[in-house]
């Protein structure tokens, strides 16, 4: 992160010209990239929005990274399958046949939304937006249930399987943990409930963020492919600490694979992803240190948090807190002062459907830069 | 090209090691990647498969690239909305709206054979394999008309147009330049066949290659919107010289572009393609500059293979040729000596439909380059 290298907390005292309205413009937060005019104005902005792993890959991969990289971008990246198989070997998934690349877990989504998932969809809310913005632009009929604070975010299996069949949708999305609530289910309760929606047409668990819900993560990474309707998605970008690249990847049993092979393009993985994907084939123990640096991270950031009496704090499972803003204070008001007085860049919810602009989702990042953040808050707390 | 780094004519006595059997695992070429075990191997191995712009972008800009390369891969790239801003800048497009930017040019291909072509579609053959193994393996019903070799691989509009409504497909495809035959069409035959196949759901006019057709291409990507039924596809990342990136585009009217809008996933741009179009926007004279080499070194290719008396040559349109090696002598068997024993990496045409590995085409490469290759052939000519 540049933050590191621009540890000045006087910067707080003047007024940066970060761009405002470009809040306006996406259901997305604004790109970092826009922001900061192409990297040019970082202006010591620290990003809080991503929840991106910052201790991985180790400097001398990147080194052999950026090695690579002139011949990366010359020519054509190598096709789906023998990605599938650096991935396969990456992730400790057990058959490569079970796993299609993708462009982003964002394309796979894109590709279930625009082929697969007919008529109706199930989704408990606030979510990740790609999962309610898309299937309403395409016409799919959306059906939610609201996480809430009454329950602590949390939802049962039997609740939710009700929710689902009283809807009659024919598809259901669960972000395992969710994204933005940090809620979570077991890996018995997810196989629970994907046994009681067999008829369902798919559900997707999206375990995007599963790697830091704890030290052996919850996945049904291996069990998916027994049910003939069930979908793994994954975001590989964030979790190896570069989401600018682009990568993420399904699982399900090979018929569902082979089927979404038909419509992917051929070339979807650039250069530079395929590179890094060779690259880190013998760094599983360092992915899984930096996981555990990251869980330890976000432990200090709830703990941090948990001091701002004007925050109430939900239970962690992720690589970022959720965090609900007293009705008394403005939560667009607050990110916009933190953002131009203190260069912290936060994300209310505002734009997430079932979530108002008084729910943060915090990314973890380090205890220096959570210092930083928590200190800033205070002060436009008391400023407010 | 690594191959001016090692220009020793004496490899031509050594024995190399590329993997042959790699051949047979795609009906595209194997990955320069997959050839030289992620570029570790490179033995010298000169690429004339890719139709690459091997003198854009210039030094500067790829050192700004680099600078921006750490930042671009750790950060969410913008949406597809501010990189049509950069694309039709770029590349002269009156309107914005009118562009959707794709990760490459097969990801729309992918999109279009998916949800906009039902049905049946017509292709001139040979085509890029995008545009008939594709549909094939979606069940769409493909259509063909062959270019051939009585009228010099060349095509009338009149002849096409029939073609396709006798065919009854309902959608159609003309890659312009055509690929691999380098047949071309004008832009007013071009207009011409547009009007006349209005009734069609989709006509699809590929110019990946237009640029290097003429010092002014004969496009139509300013006329395109102007019909209710067609798009003009265009890779961006061979022409800048950079496609391990994975850059393309489409361009049509706005409902068109609205439609596919829908489906395209939200980040589907890496960083490092958004900061590239960030830094060419000033370079469009040093972009044409750069096509116009191309163009005289495919003379110069073109010319040098005429000495080959085992080969005939069709009409040049693009930064690639098409020839025709004599039936006495195996094209297979030309292609693998020239890859063992002297590095050199031709395309053969047997894996497309339509032709046979006795048609070859060459990209277009440096003059120092294309005589190492014409040595290298009559070497291996005299032997065979």
């Amino acid at each position: 992160m540049k933050s590191t290298t621009t540890p000045n907390l006087d910067i707080q005292n003047e007024k940066h010209h970060f761009n405002l309205n470009l809040f306006n413009e996406t259901t997305h937060n604004p790109s970092y990239a826009s922001l900061t005019n192409n990297f040019d104005n970082i202006n010591g902005l620290r990003d809080f929005c991503i929840p991106v792993n910052t201790y991985f890959p180790s400097k001398p991969v990147m080194d052999c990274l950026y090695d690579k990289i002139p011949d990366a971008i010359k020519y054509y990246p190598s096709s789906n399958n023998l990605i599938t198989e650096y991935i396969a070997n990456f992730s400790d998934i057990k058959d490569p046949k079970r796993i299609i690349a993708g462009n982003g877990s964002t394309e796979i989504i894109s590709w279930l939304n625009s082929i697969f998932i007919k008529d109706s969809i199930f989704v408990p809310v606030p979510s990740f937006g790609r999962w309610t913005e898309e299937p309403t632009q395409l016409g799919t009929e959306l059906h939610t249930i609201a996480y809430c604070d009454e329950n602590e975010q949390s939802l049962s299996p039997k609740k939710f399987i009700e929710a689902v069949l009283q809807s009659k949708a024919k598809n259901a999305v669960i972000c395992n943990p969710n994204n933005p609530t940090g809620s979570i289910f077991s890996r018995l309760e997810l196989l629970y409930i994907l046994d009681k929606l067999r008829h369902l047409d798919n559900i997707i668990i999206d375990e995007s963020f599963i790697d830091f819900s704890a030290k052996t993560p919850q996945t049904i990474k291996n069990d998916v492919h027994l049910f003939p309707n069930a979908w793994v998605i994954k975001s590989l970008g964030k979790n190896v600490g570069l989401h600018g690249l682009r990568m993420g990847y399904a699982i399900s049993n090979e018929n569902n694979i082979n089927r979404l092979k038909k419509h992917l393009p051929y070339w979807n993985i650039n250069g530079i992803s395929e590179m890094l994907l060779m690259l880190i084939q013998n760094e599983k123990t360092a992915y899984d240190e930096s996981r555990i640096k990251v869980i330890n991270d976000t432990k200090y950031l709830a703990n941090r948090f948990s001091e701002l009496t004007a925050f109430k704090i939900f239970p962690v499972n992720s690589n970022f807190i959720f965090a609900r803003l007293d009705l008394q204070i403005d939560g667009e008001k607050l990110r916009n002062k933190l953002l131009q007085n203190h260069s912290c860049f936060i994300r209310n919810c505002e734009n997430k459907l079932g979530s108002t602009k008084q729910y943060f989702r915090i990314a973890t990042r380090t205890k220096q830069d959570v210092d930083f953040l928590i200190t800033a808050i205070k002060h436009e707390l008391t400023n407010i």
